[in-house]
């Protein structure tokens, strides 16, 4: 049995020469900062990814402009000025590109007028006159989603957050961190580390994301699995409603009963309501060692076998259970991203990384040996290695966070984000790839190149790539709203954690019933009654 | 130094007569279950609690009925009778006292009717007859409440969930449990016991309380430092408008990013928004191992640094930090609470109750052994037990769960939630008991008899109770508005977690700006125009 797994688990990465190992070798701990560093490298800056076919952009020949909202004019220019100074306003034509664009490429805006406000009363003193002349609002954050929710989709003013961005208050013994909205994610980890906590959320666009923006679409990523939500996470928000009215709610408490929460509201409304310009946030302490293990696997059943015994055996220091299908480390290797390098020998059809995180390595160390060989006894795993060094940790996230990137080279990429429950999670990926092979429409030289599963078995989140020659209405038919329908019908959600922007909010039905999208128009209706919000995404075209 | 520790630190419980050893000799896996079975003997059954003094009901002098509700008649019984049967109904006086009576034997309603239907379809008939004719409504669950949120004030139509009691499904990969909102908290949990999960909260009155009542409150609880708030553990709700409107948001995915949360706005809403009837949270894995210490210390300083420590040392597997001071003790043995044996030798100033929980005993042992010696080592600590079986467990739980019922029997009190920051959270408590001495109020034979601080230190949440004679307005005069003053002179909560019902609403300007509070009664105007969900209470008095 030894010998048995000391031949198949290779437990010391490969890359780096060292003699395999029955047992891992520890070095030392591993901070989060390394990896943190490491992933600024990844696709989440802002650069638009270039695919064999250039993306096309105005997406929107069924919109047309509301004609209620007025048009810009040198007075309002003129206002604005006078309240934030020429140095907070861009009206330049190509810088205006920066904020017009998503990072997809794939949503392009037309508006003229970027404001950038220093202050919550600024982006009070905006939003009121906004709303008294029905100008609209876009309000963005570090525009690196991938709805299309952050940039206009007519003339609509920027309200750009990027100049809001100072820690206000951090309490190192509750962990309580208040900033502003401008602050990104990976800015406030990196502060925190240096305190000794971590903020509670981490995704692969850290480097450009604001955190304002993380709450406004209510992120989920990577450590969703070991400290939960933001609407359990985020302990109070400063928001500024489309009146003006600015509602102070930035609590550092962690038990306040006393009155609607209604912070709650704000969290995932995509900027719809109003405009989150402060976040309190509770930070975890950061853990002192890290662990990360690489596995191969055969069948999807597999990997469902190795996640439920994880949360078993390694309950509280599982951080993290992603995954990845064949597909997915074809196209990496193919594009050769930056830093990612399979460390397994032969292609598997799935590869699982887990990470642990506690507070004691040897313990760590302990459990997930006793997990890994109990896999490796129970034939569940064909080969795998655990990382000994920060190094070799950098290495497998970025294999993983490099499967973006890689879809995107790969040429136009529909993107799907679906959480269900985890027994059929890869059903989706199959009855995908079945339905255009069978439409004659999948492989070389055809409409589709490649059907892509990854994401987070610990939510129960699938994001499912299609990567086709092109964005075109035929390639769009034969996806949607098939996988919209494949979702509902499996009692799952359409959209996880990217939202709803203006790429799902016609098909929010597939999620909600007519009683509670109902109930949100009459929210939109009170808070935003001329709707100068976000128009024309997030609810139903009227 | 080992003596030393051998001599002082007592890692034995005294009481069962073993033998004195430096390490504690940690013999068998326990289960929550015993610890849940054991405290149903807890003062949270459904009985008035008996003091030197009859509390007093009728509190409401102030208060006037609302002329625009109507008076129930026999042909509003007629109907409710023809929906629910007869047997679902309860209008015998002696029956009614029941649902008429919190537990504090504080609130008294006069509420005539009471109904328990056994479907959502019949809460939506109930409440849309009561919207449509403006009959008034309290939704009650199992009336374990502290601020008199659950019981009638004048006339209003009960409406009682204890016939809603199923589990609906549960998913044993990903712990999704989905249930009608009457089943018990401690049900649930031994539910869930029996498939290796439990339920992310508890409190002393889970042995009567509703989930949905704990949805409806916002309950924090013993274990909200380690599984967070219901607002991330709630997956999803089913909850009746008042207009009758079905709203079935039972979702059992952890992520799902399609719309408003509408969710998170019934949660903590006191039934003031909608009757919530089913719940679907996201059960834990039940812990292998418990751990639970008793530690004995001299200032709050002390307190503190412990806090702090097992933050970084017990992290990922510290599951409770309680504390009580010295008046808690001395009423907890004057007052003989069953079950609740002090093992230490003297009387301490203050008392630590720390538990872990983990999957892994002798890691989970050597960490809290590691963490205890170094408070012995650096003089923190001046006496400690540990728990070696399930029966020690409970006896040290029970000293802190005996804790109210200990205060109850001392005479009328007061009771306050707060929460602060913890570096302030023990001033609350100095600084009443001078203001009572100084006021020369306190002492035998005088208003006040003791003055009590207890809580979750891991939470900054403070139960500051405070024992009177008898009820008075002399006495209240004493201690309102200063304590709510000092609250928010100190950045806190005035109600950490009890809510706000009919004892605290109109204080909720000391918590909450006066446009938040505006904002709020917008919302409740939105959802219930005729204002017939649980009618004084929660939002300030118009």
């Amino acid at each position: 049995m030894a010998t048995r797994l000391q031949s198949s688990l290779r437990l010391v990465a490969r890359q780096t020469g060292a003699t395999l190992a029955r047992t891992p070798v520890w070095n030392r701990p591993v901070a989060w900062a390394t990896r943190a560093a490491f992933s600024t490298n990844a696709p989440h800056l802002f650069a638009a990814p270039h695919g064999k076919v250039p993306f096309t952009a105005d997406k929107y020949p069924h919109m047309k402009r509301d004609s209620t909202f007025k048009k810009l004019s040198e007075e309002d220019v003129a206002y604005f000025k006078s309240i934030l100074g020429p140095s907070s306003i861009t009206q330049d034509s190509e810088d205006l590109e920066t904020f017009n664009i998503d990072w997809l490429n794939k949503y392009r805006g037309q508006s003229k007028l970027v404001l950038k406000p220093t202050s919550t009363e600024q982006v009070s003193k905006i939003l009121k006159y906004c709303n008294d002349h029905k100008l609209a609002v876009v309000p963005q954050g570090g525009n690196t989603g991938l709805v299309g929710g952050g940039v206009a989709v007519f003339d609509e003013i920027v309200v750009s957050m990027s100049n809001m961005n100072t820690v206000r208050t951090f309490d190192n013994v509750s962990g309580a961190l208040v900033c502003d909205a401008g602050c990104i994610l990976e800015v406030l980890d990196k502060y925190l580390e240096e305190r000794g906590y971590l903020m509670p959320l981490d995704l692969g666009a850290k480097g450009s994301c604001h955190i304002g923006g993380n709450v406004s679409t209510n992120a989920g990523g990577l450590r969703l699995l070991r400290y939960g939500s933001l609407h359990g996470t985020v302990l109070g928000l400063e928001v500024v409603l489309p009146d003006g009215t600015i509602l102070d709610n930035l609590s550092t408490l962690r038990k306040d009963n006393t009155g609607y929460d209604l912070k709650q509201l704000f969290i995932g409304a995509e900027g719809t309501l109003g405009m989150v310009t402060g976040v309190s946030i509770l930070a975890p302490k950061r853990p002192k060692a890290i662990n990360v293990a690489l596995l191969g696997m055969d069948t999807f059943d597999q990997v469902q076998a190795a996640f439920k015994r994880s949360k078993n055996e390694l309950s509280e220091i599982l951080s993290a259970f992603e995954f990845w299908d064949r597909a997915a480390i074809k196209l990496v290797k193919e594009h050769l991203v930056a830093g990612a390098n399979d460390p397994l020998e032969s292609l598997h059809n799935f590869y699982v990384l887990i990470e642990t995180s506690g507070s004691n390595k040897d313990h760590d160390d302990e459990k997930l040996n006793a997990y890994l060989e109990g896999l490796m006894g129970d034939e569940i795993v064909q080969d795998g290695v655990v990382a000994q060094d920060t190094t070799q940790i950098q290495n497998l996230w970025a294999i993983r966070e490099g499967i973006p990137e890689a879809c995107s080279k790969a040429g136009a990429v529909y993107k799907y984000d679906i959480s269900m429950p985890v027994p059929v999670l890869y059903q989706a990926v199959e009855d995908m790839r079945a339905r255009l092979v069978q439409s004659d429409a999948y492989g070389d030289g055809k409409l589709f190149t490649s059907v892509i599963g990854y994401g987070h078995v610990g939510d129960g989140n699938l994001h499912l790539n299609v990567a086709a020659e092109e964005f075109s209405n035929e390639a769009t038919a034969l996806i949607e709203p098939f996988i919209f329908e494949w979702t509902a019908g499996h009692s799952g959600s359409i959209s996880a954690e990217h939202g709803l922007g203006i790429s799902k909010n016609n098909f929010l039905h597939y999620s909600k019933s007519a009683s509670m999208i109902e109930l949100m128009k009459r929210f939109k209706e009170m808070l935003d009654p001329n709707g100068i919000m976000n128009p024309y995404k997030y609810l139903p075209d009227k």
